[in-house]
């Protein structure tokens, strides 16, 4: 099996075309589509939407391609992690579910790959990276289909560090879905021993609003139009608005600093 | 089999998350995607598109989220109806679609199922319905996946009613599709004795405008950019505009009443 | 094995319930998605993407509905190149890939298919193409679902023609992608021996705007934000900014008439 998770967009056939590459496999691959809305170039974006899919996967290739280098001199490479292979261009995309699987074991560089197609320097979705993983898929050694190289030195996904003190949790926008609902690099782990308690309100600092928020456990704890602060799906503290957009309402965007602190610190 | 419709929209993985989830199954089960472009928490959509899909279905288990009330006390519930399954949050989203198949014969309560993956209280998508459904895919009987409960005073769809008379049709928007039609809550069935004829122009009254419609079989049937009454292909009396959009030449949204009479009235 | 191209969009359920009906047949069809994101009535891309991904399809049933004029007098067709089956509405819109794959070797006329399913004017796609695409990949000869016709005469795609001379490149742009590059009526082999050499910059002349712009080989050749020309996936020459989008950048829409000369000619 193969995931696929892109930027390609739905208004195109590159997607599409790519599922013909891997449906002429022998055999042919199975595909199941992750996404292909990631905003166009957005590789952290993509890196965190990859990372968080994987955690339910079956062993399967995951294809990413967020791709804004293409036809330089970055790599294609295959990562594998966890019994898992990850296929994509070398740049931090495959970091983040690398290391939800367990940590990379092993990587190979495709660029040279004896199985391309076509012959294209702007689409190696479709000419490098869906051939070798549907060989994969296939059961294809990664040494047969690229050469294996050092992983010590891959790239990570360089992210501000939060800070969790017994006073305050500062930390900052991760990524805000279709809903509006905004997650945050603090993690639910992190969380259990401080003062955050169920159906408690805190106060919360945003850069362009300051306000009294509960922590709750879902957008209907709280009324419609209402914001609450929840564990996500995904473990991650967020800002949610019932039936509304956190984003919207708050004007998040990536990386903003997010600030809370007891509600009698208010 | 399993259908699948949310209103997860393509941005995020969240669609692709559940794919996993149910191909993680024994046997995976096989997905066919109706659609996840649902405007979010637009139930009602939701289960009018539901309903158009199921008709045209093999026996399937349906699986169906439009969840506003996620993590509250609205309970998850599997519902039979015709052979098939229907797979979703309780509230009127699977409703329709089982009336289409025949009414609800069965309803389970899943809320406490055994088949939970992960444990968040906003993605019942991911850790309640989609292992759910795929259990039943896979021959599970709903008893194993849940516990029976009563249907009878299951939350029907509550719709305004349309009015027929021999002198006027009193309908509503039922719902506004992606090329910009309106379809109305007047039915193929309930028209055929009316002053309806086939080529002939009639009076339309909507809150913004007024003005003679032809009835016709298709868009083609006028000029482009004219607008026209037809039956739509799941039997609603709907306005389009040729080549163009009914909702923005008219300012139409749902629950508008359209009035029409015979062309003498005008 | 059916692949499937509509401007059905993905916020209703018309796609999916092709996919149902498909399903539906004995034996089931397996459905690969190219796109459904074709803008709404736009034959012109629908045939362009439908052309550019059957180059990279195995052996297959081509299923393609963009159809305005669903429900006139236009005729439903199948027609077969190359070991192919292409299924639509009898416009241009399945004309370039039946050149793709070596041309019409026959055509059949399947508007009254005895395995029509439903009865609606506006929706052939569900109720005429779905279960004709169906039945031919499971293996039904394409004079069981319809009657054999003529195809001397079918509507070839009718575009400006480019001109190429030693002092100017004078083409149109095809289309634009949801990246924003421009694709021109420009191919690579028609090009190999004209004054365009790798990494040398050209005078380029567009509706709206004159500059200087360099001939490499992809985005990442040119600074962020710069405009490069170079050949795309599918061999044409193409206009692309780098992380941004050329169709804004110069105002670019299909039939703009684009002129490249050699930069001494500035």
């Amino acid at each position: 099996m193969v995931t696929f998770l892109t930027d390609f967009g739905y208004g195109d056939e590159y997607a599409g075309v790519c599922r013909l590459v891997m449906t002429t496999a022998d055999p042919p691959a199975r595909v199941v589509d992750i996404t292909h809305g990631i905003p166009p170039g957005d590789v952290r974006r993509g890196a965190l939407a990859l990372a968080a899919a994987v955690r339910f996967s079956p062993r399967a290739v995951h294809l990413a391609v967020v791709d804004p280098g293409v036809g330089t001199n970055r790599r294609a490479i295959v990562l594998q992690a966890g019994g898992h292979h990850l296929v994509g261009p070398e740049n931090v995309l495959l970091m983040p579910a690398s290391e939800a699987l367990g940590g990379v074991e092993a990587a190979f560089d495709i660029s040279d790959t004896p199985l391309r197609v076509g012959d294209s320097d702007t689409f190696h979705g479709r000419d490098v990276f869906s051939p070798v993983a549907a060989a994969l898929a296939g059961g294809a050694a990664a040494g047969e289909v690229g050469a294996p190289v050092g992983f010590s030195d891959l790239t990570q996904l360089d992210l501000p560090r939060p800070e969790i003190t017994p006073e305050a949790l500062t930390g900052h926008v991760l990524f805000l879905d279709q809903y509006g609902n905004a997650s945050l690099d603090l993690y639910s782990e992190a969380l259990r021993r401080t003062f955050l308690t169920e159906s408690v309100a805190v106060w919360m600092e945003t850069p362009r609003q300051k306000m009294m928020i509960p922590f709750g456990r879902t957008f209907g704890d709280v009324a419609t139009g209402e914001p609450v602060l929840f564990l996500d799906s995904s473990g991650h503290l967020a800002i949610a608005v019932n039936r509304g957009s956190a984003a919207s309402r708050f004007g998040l965007v990536p990386d903003d600093v997010v600030r809370i602190t007891p509600a009698a610190s208010a």
